[in-house]
């Protein structure tokens, strides 16, 4: 089943980036649950292509549908099935023997003998359609326990940002970029353009920050809260690296630097600093749980590159036409708060901390 | 079962480190491999403690005993019980409501309200025994179609090695680090003793490469080979970032850059360079697979600390007793090796890429 | 993951009775498989109300639409998305609160305390049409080495029928009630009709063939194949009882009775009767697996029965309109021949009985 | 991972029957249980060999140590594992080739091509010593809200017993074969003597009944409370059919007859009747839950059997020497018993039913 991820929240995906539709059916939602078409839409609205001019040309409204599990505006705690379909959709740049470098073509082909190389078929970034609509049932339920989760663009290419907290939450949304630094969020849509303008595409980081997490969350010793949300986000093509906390930066510290301090205040425990990310041994701290992605450069790219020809087995040359992002990491934010919050409510499930009951039914 | 990982191949550990012993129960080992005691010792003898100077002194011998599941000296497609038995236990130096900075005391206590507070219980990083003979197993399985998995120090706090392959499999097991550049070695074990005569502790990366790995291996879009890799490395104690292939610089490069540009060699497909480490899309290449962990500092050290008495919620200042290693990475590799044969055997079997009717049974 | 079945080839279904639509994705379905429309409305169309005049005279025409998954004709290996409309609907007869007997109107709404009451809504037998979906992809995969299952109404009511396996193949299909006798096909039509006319509804037992079936599939000690089965076939509405082979006629038996004996006829193994119903210690034995199950009379009957109005707490008596099967026995049986072909599908895989490497894929 | 059973209540097993030990691990189990090894000695006695003159005359103690996850007496949340040694074993009597009628040597052979034959290896009875520690465990959680399994014989060979629920709880453990009617159980054991004294074996039924279970429990639609039963019932070796409330007896019923009427006694829902076995629609109803196991006559049976040697591919008659029980169904009582509690405890813990945190932990 490695088109299902979770176990008492599961989200199940399907469809192709140039089929009919793409799609989620969510596992697992409570009952009585307010829920309505605008709740998905409005994530959906913010992974959606064209939305901006750092984004693809390809325009798709991504209007989605509810096929089941909710009645009279209320979840039944049936599966939820959603539909999105594919509307704008040009197949004419695709070749399925000529390997584009940096995609999933070449091993699609040798794993698969046969697959719809439109648009990458599958392994196209439409495919987090249905992790956005999964996500957005996901921070529905917890909402009801506060639980709050913001993603930003913490980097492109060289521009770095160092956001606080409170910026991350007020300014993200209000640039194209998602940049949470004012300042640095210009400075990144200048390069991602100027990037654009050379025919090339350029990498960036995404961090997420959940907070609100109560202490107690995440199963010992395999279902470790960071080993999810690592599988989680390593699942979500063109991300190569995770890291929570301090993450890499842990390798050049010392002990006595990278504990963080334990403390009482106002008869709260709380931690100095938070190198540990808002986990020890895989459990939930309270701190807030923070991680980081690194987001590889879009490898569509307007320039000659050097890849074979598949069935002739000959070296060739090839330029990618088609309309692609030249930073995606704007685009993958809420597809890793999608991510996070699928992760969290299926782990705070199993470690009992949604008050399921207390949700008013009628 | 947040205890057990794996599908069709799957390793359940059990153990605390001040209890009686620590196992492993492996299910899904093909019948009639070969599989001997010492297959599985070999690979202990690497992970146990007191084996060099740069070591806790904890000085456990780690035999393991088979319990079930291997006959005349071949497995026989059932599950194979482990068991290795704790013997150098001194528990004289823990408290059950002194929480240590950087452990996972605090989420334990909080989590379960009851735990086996003596050298960490669960949380100890002897659980790790479990894995290294899960791993042995898989290693052994993996043999049969040449994969092969190497794992070296790549750093301790600021020294950094750049070995070759080459270096990585002849020189890593000479040096008590486990660093693969001779010079480097040097130099890694003088900042770790330095680190340990101040009471310290420090940090590092440990790499792990996988040769042999046919195209093929790695189900999308929820369980990719990175996927999984990353879910299985952050799910060993004191990981703390994860990253494939070129890693977190993918942030800073160009598309043009970071794409493998793929080619015809001697009738056989070859991609220049390996930012990609191996995966495309979430499926294996057939380049070698190449991954990285950050590894925080132990955070048992012989500095005063801050935190919290929890039973009289109140501020004290605690002084780490007892025996710990100033750096863990040396004994991580063969954890990290572990975890990676055990995810490939598993994702092989299910990519049918394991030839197991031609293991020669009588 | 309530709503999704099988591990390596998989289940998951959706839909409400009165709701939008019903559906399904298949996860796991090899590339390169040849599947069209046709391949599963077949299936549908046996399982579809208004068939025939022993059926319930809601009409659905039951047109399936695959979204995803299938590329010029054939499969591509990522999962099949498909869509059945819910049209010929009337929802007036139906009141939350006046709980019906036998049927999961008490049970949902007491677990639930929230649901779609109209037509049973996730409980009623209309959600099996995402498990006819699912098998009939699953009977495609099992064809390609000459898998092949037979379902047929053993028994209605006091109705028996004890059919050679060539009248099973061969007559089933040809009478509305899926009886293999012709003369008992005719009594049990009649015993139907008359229980109809008495405003009542009678139970049976429908039996299911696997010829075929390789030695070998099946995985001890909790995935036995008659586990697996008996786990899938319990699964479906109305089914109270399951037995492989002999089943309950054991009971009564002597060892010397019951043990198959084994013997070599032109160098193949075969088992003398078949007790064993196909399956020993798990595992397949390549004799022709054999089960039945018990199903209930359709609890929805046009006479007065005592329940209770839920809201009220109080004793009432109801009588039940809408449109009901009077018995269910002819459209359960390619529903658990649906089933029964996802299990074997499942395990033959993980087994690695099935040849998937010689699909001809262009 | 098919010698795991159960998601957020597991349990792993392990062992040959003439290995070294047998085992489990369970995973799970709340922290804070009070929990002794007595608690599973006791479950373990009334299933192990030798306790009366209808059972094998094998003379296992069956003492069971525990490994892990229990502190000063009580459990921390991590796995417990359990391990109980093989004492008196006589190998001597099995032959590899020698295939008896009825076991799973044949199917064992066909699937791995290499095994423990020595009494059966994996495939013996004796694998469920792991079940009933598991089981063991799984009841003491459901103590905690009062939910208690008691299974008795209901059938040997012709002679049937139909005794009260106040017979099964008071008597059933008061004699060698389980029944829990005095007059029966007399005439039971007589056929068992008479049978064993013929060289032969005889089948049976297992009932058990499940007191207390709240209603809410079972997960539609592919988790259904009868379908897990079924599954679990089904996993257990000699089991050859399983059915629920009424059972293969709806098969004869009419829905006016089948259905149970509901009605409101001092303010709670009642069932009148309980065909329906304590579940509608995969969910508990709050009535006790009832089901039956078909057990068929071992197979070992002192009589000339014909039957094939597997390596020369001959026919040949066998007489099986070795111990063995005349009846096996007093001895699966409490594996079907401990079955039935890791499922209840697995389900209720999914549907939020079990009050863990009313754990008194210090």
């Amino acid at each position: 089943m490695s088109n299902s991820f979770g176990n008492l929240f599961s989200v199940t995906t399907f469809g192709e980036s140039h089929g009919g539709s793409v799609g989620a059916v969510v596992d697992g939602c409570p009952a009585g649950l307010e829920l309505s078409k605008e709740d998905i839409q409005s994530e959906l609205d913010r992974r959606r292509p064209g939305q901006s001019d750092v984004s693809t040309t390809r325009d798709e409204k991504d209007l989605v549908k509810i096929l089941s599990g909710v009645f009279k505006g209320k979840t039944i705690g049936t599966p939820i099935g959603m539909l999105v379909e594919n509307r704008d959709v040009d197949s004419s740049k695709y070749s399925r023997f000529e390997i584009r470098p940096g995609h999933a073509d070449l091993t699609y082909e040798l794993k698969y003998g046969f697959r719809d190389f439109r648009g990458g078929g599958r392994s196209s970034g439409r495919e987090t359609v249905g992790r956005v609509c999964g996500g957005a049932i996901a921070k529905k339920i917890l909402d009801l326990i506060d639980i709050e989760i913001y993603g930003h663009v913490k980097k492109v290419g060289r521009v770095e940002s160092n956001p606080t907290y409170s910026q991350i939450k007020s300014f993200t949304e209000e640039n194209p970029v998602r940049c949470a630094d004012p300042d640095k969020a210009i400075e990144m849509e200048e390069e991602i353009l100027k990037t654009q303008k050379m025919g090339d595409s350029v990498g960036g980081i995404v961090e997420v920050i959940v907070e609100g997490i109560p202490a107690g969350i995440g199963e010992p010793v395999y279902k470790k809260l960071e080993s999810e949300l690592a599988r989680a986000v390593m699942s979500v093509g063109a991300v190569k690296g995770f890291e929570v906390g301090a993450g890499f930066k842990v390798a050049d510290m010392k002990g006595s630097m990278s504990n963080d301090p334990i403390k009482i205040i106002n008869n709260q425990i709380e931690l100095e600093g938070n190198n540990s990310g808002g986990v020890l041994g895989g459990i939930s701290t309270g701190m807030p749980v923070v991680f980081r992605a690194a987001i590889k450069p879009t490898p569509s790219i307007n320039k000659k590159q050097k890849t074979i020809n598949l069935k002739e087995m000959k070296d060739i040359e090839i330029e990618i036409e088609g309309r692609h992002d030249p930073c995606i990491c704007p685009r993958v934010v809420p597809v890793l708060e999608s991510m996070a919050a699928i992760v969290i409510t299926d782990l705070s499930m199993q470690a009992g901390k949604l008050p399921l009951d207390k949700i008013q039914k009628e």
